[in-house]
């Protein structure tokens, strides 16, 4: 029976500052990814959506970013690979506090933003990343992108690596996202979206924006946490796989 | 024989900015608070500043203080109990992650500057420390000063408590610390301040700024880690406990 | 013919973050405070900020905050009165810039929040700030509580000071507002506030929660820039006082 | 009689951080580039520089940089040009409150670090930079490398351009500077530096690293700041230039 986990970046909030739908999507998600302080969330924010997503009983992960909140980890910053380990390594540490305190378990690691983009495509970093997550805990898993330099990373330092697909996101003919400023970029269309992810899914393929199917692994898909669709998307995509026969639960190592 | 553990507040440097003569204090003491990111310290001081400390084998504490990087953690911020617990919480939670990646073992912890004032005679925020650290491991030390209220909240929480005692400041009849404001606060000949550290040491009592004789528990001596007298200090200090026959070595549970 | 400002704090949203009914408001206001980037607002969302106040043609006031975005400013910290001028006149600077740039002129200044609180019964900080408003532009108005140590030293320091007064908030014996944690604290009833924005406006008194009468200088009212009420009440107020034939015009100087 | 404005970054404290000889530099430059709070700076620490420059009869300019306090804006950010005006708008602003407050009068601008370096090659982030000061104040002269997109973005806004020169790095055949990881980048010794600025200073030229001779416009030198041998290199080359017969004094138009 095909598996799948479906994941979401939560914890977003900061100060006074709302975001994002945490509350319905821990009910939709099977992996929630919860900021760590430096590109959004604070540490009163960080216990609440340790707690939340603990009685939610998804799978947590760590969900670090650039130490940039104004710019929301979304501006690249010209770390070296070594600040990178240590960024990645001190939000492990402050996520783990609050999982230490409330009884739970850090399950895996997602980067955040430009940290996740750059991770995507350049070696150096990718391996910061992962050996940070390895030297800290090398039980966690890896979420990375599927044919991407930190899924590669992962793997070399002995992490289970869990393949991320997109489900609103064209890919390009290398594997690729369709990069954002593309007119094409986006599949607006929900049902269209829930198809791509049902083939990735249950066919392990799917078909980049200029025509060629690829292969693909499709181990975890990422939903977006904010949004007026966020939940309603979650609650369909939900819905067609439970159709397809495909279970929903947090990516585990085999 | 008796002892005595030493600790100085290390890794209190921050980006470009130096501060502090870690590197030769590192010899000098038996432990170190280092900053966890808050007052002071950034990820790659935290991580320099863990290696450092496992190199000179000496035990590692968490140091954390208020958010407050500009005010260096000294100016006090009308933080609730849950604040203070959840900073607590995020900053140990740091920190033990390069302490775990250098394969090193988090021994204690001190608050820093307004946060260690507050803690002294603020039974609720001693009470949100205490607890954030039995909450993430009770077998951790407390560094809290005697007779106050963090050494207390520490008891109730079940924690071991290391009384701290200052070499160079005065004290009043009620065991506080003399305010920095008051022109007599500070024990300014080196001499002076070493015998008031054997007679806190050996007899379990120092001589208020008033003349009335205190008991003391003298478990750890804390030591500065800046100013130009600092390694000085604490290279005589050590010569005097030696002559004494007092023990330097960190505090450890009974 | 009476006349009274209404004023707003506006220009907190943050980064990625979205707070207050802005573009609304702005149409409702006669004066809009805007953050200055300490305790909300950064330079992004100040620019912005400064465009639509100038084209709404509200009177645009500097609103600076403690620096303490993760607790928007509402955290009282223990500043020295020399700190709390460099900040104000920090973010006084900051703000105008933006101002200059859109060939707007700067009308007033309100504190934010804890900064509010301490001015309003702090000689020193209250001088501080006053002094800093006269030293940039001592054509400023300054915005303070009547009755407050801030309009106090406001007027000492030369400046138009315009007293403010809040329609939702209850008043005490002497003046000041009724604490927030009272359960009495605030008028609920939308008529109630507006008939005490009124009484305020056009009698010059406002009753007491305990009874009394007291007298008021009412020359600007504090509007919520936030909340789901926010707007309705802004609308609300001003046909209230279009009714009583009160005139709606930014403060200034007589 | 030739002439050159030697400038100095100063101003660069944080909080309770020291850097910098900014007291015995403020002697010997003509022209203090102070930092504005962002890379790194304070309100406390600009009022204090803002102070000693007037005192020491120095022209002061603004020195702005990236918001990255921990990186000292020594780490490029892929910000917008939108971005960058906002920025540097925000802090010209706000260290003119401090001269506005001690009665001096801003005469220049000079970007920091990663900004600068960017500045001088990227003609978008260039001109955003000219144009918030040439909005906020077109009178101000823009400090620029010479032969840079900076230096070209500021003649087309209409501000009077300052090229500036090294004497202490080495130049490529294009004008630009060697980069600091090449071997040869830096010229060590006190008297072939001297030697570089008095032959650009007097007879407009420059030897590049590879030989040949460049034109250049050299109406300011920029000093090192900090390090042990700021001081010492900052009176020998007023020596030097003076023994040239070159007055020394703040660059201005024409």
């Amino acid at each position: 029976m095909p598996a799948v986990d479906l994941n979401a970046d939560l914890g977003e909030r900061f100060g006074v500052y709302d975001l994002g739908a945490d509350e319905q999507l821990m009910g939709c998600v099977t992996s929630a990814n919860l900021a760590c302080g430096m590109h959004a969330g604070d540490p009163q924010v960080m216990w609440r959506s340790v707690k939340l997503a603990k009685d939610a009983r998804v799978a947590i992960g760590a969900h670090p970013g650039y130490p940039d909140l104004q710019g929301f980890g979304r501006r690249d910053m010209a770390l070296t690979a070594s600040e990178v380990y240590v960024y990645v390594l001190y939000q492990i540490g402050a996520l783990s506090a609050f999982l230490r305190a409330a009884g739970a378990t850090l399950h895996h690691l997602k980067p955040h933003g430009a940290l996740y983009n750059r991770a995507a495509v350049d070696p150096e970093i990718a391996r910061a990343i992962a050996q940070a997550v390895a030297d800290f805990d090398p039980a966690l898993v890896l979420y990375a992108p599927f044919a991407s330099c930190l899924a590669r990373a992962g793997l070399t330092c002995g992490l289970t690596v869990g393949h991320e697909v997109f489900a609103d996101r064209r890919y390009e003919a290398n594997g690729q996202l369709t990069p954002r400023r593309h007119p094409d970029a986006l599949i607006e269309n929900l049902e269209e979206a829930c198809e791509q992810v049902l083939t990735m899914v249950c066919a392990g393929k799917v078909r980049a924006r200029t025509g060629e199917w690829l292969e693909v692994s499709a181990d975890t898909v990422c939903l977006h946490g904010d949004g007026p669709q966020a939940v309603a998307f979650a609650k369909r995509i939900r819905e067609r796989l439970a159709e397809a026969g495909v279970q929903v639960r947090p990516f585990a190592r085999s």
